[in-house]
């Protein structure tokens, strides 16, 4: 296998972030509405991650702590976040991932609350 | 907390703009068609925010001023600009983004013109 | 107002491009589906710009000649482009944008041919 | 024309990938859910491409070879992939794009699941 070594930054920002209401299929994970921070670790050695969301009006929660294996990569979704908060819906907030190992992260929300699906995507901004 | 200072840039294109027809539910904030610019300040200071837009066939108007608390994310609706000058609806615009403070901006637009929603996303490009 | 000189790049790439049929609504130019190319010159001076059309199976077109003036943004829709000559619809293409003033381009398409909206946009890659 | 050498970087990421159901028109190629990698190869020389797929929970499939042309683009179809292994679809995986010559990447989702298109598309992350 080619080298994946050192890829990508250890440090990336989300600005935009709002859980919509899960739309008319709450119990079908896929087709519920949610938001998602997709993070590869590309490298040989697996990740520690603490995530930090800001918010409007209070300080900001988390670190959220979690690990990536290496060479994996994991769809994170806000919505599953539990510990030390869960994240409200329908509530403007943003995001910063740390990693102690170069990531690549990716920004993806499916909007399903009206029943008709809306995407969006994009990389995430690459801080550090 | 882990240390946020200096993340980001002080000034942020977005060349796309355009005020979708609100839709069927003009009246649900959260569901009649909107443009956004999501602000992060996460770093220690408040940020004191100039925007000016641009057209395609007027000189450009603003600055429209605006602050974002330190530590705190705000998502900018382009349609709620008054000062100095409503922004119309239909018509073709783009944005700069100058803070005196480092921040990160996220373009983001629901079009419910036809009641079924289409959303987009975008960092916005960060020149300085 | 503000100095916005040299901001931007003078070349920029869009690897993705298709323009999808027009769906129900042809004759209306905001809802028949198209692809734009927004393109920002927030500068003192006119930029004329050449824009470079590649295929999968033929040799490039272009170039296709324009001018953004100065403070101005221009929303460019792929399917006004005329002369040398007009693009197919439902082809795949990408295209490059020079520029001989610094300018931002962002790329956004609007997918209306099964009568929902479908809404994508990213900032272009900007390449030099 | 103009000098298209050296646009680009030689490896790109794209950490989200998904392959939704294709939806009520399975039969349709570009009305059936896909998910696309646009290569633009704006340069002289054929590039001769390795992708590398990630996943959640085993380890990563490839590479995937293929060329694209000098002075060409191509919409890799994931759903197009056979050698060494296809894609599954509705399994979270992330990609590596490796080019022995200078390319541009944007990537693009079509979602038909619900028989109502949603789309994204975000310029790929440029590694190196």
């Amino acid at each position: 296998m080619r080298n994946f070594d050192d890829i990508g930054k250890t440090r990336w920002v989300i600005a935009e972030g709002w859980l919509p209401p899960k739309g008319p299929h709450p119990e079908d994970r896929a087709l519920a509405s949610h938001e998602a921070s997709c993070i590869l670790n590309a490298g040989p050695r697996d990740a520690q991650i603490a995530l930090t969301v800001f918010f409007g009006d209070r300080e900001p929660a988390g670190p959220f702590n979690l690990s990536v294996p290496a060479r994996r990569v994991l769809h994170l979704r806000f919505d599953d976040l539990i510990e030390p908060e869960p994240l409200p819906r329908e509530t403007d907030f943003a995001s910063i991932i740390d990693s102690d190992e170069p990531i690549i992260v990716q920004h993806t929300r499916l909007d399903m609350r009206t029943g008709s699906p809306a995407l969006m995507s994009t990389v995430a901004f690459g801080a550090s």
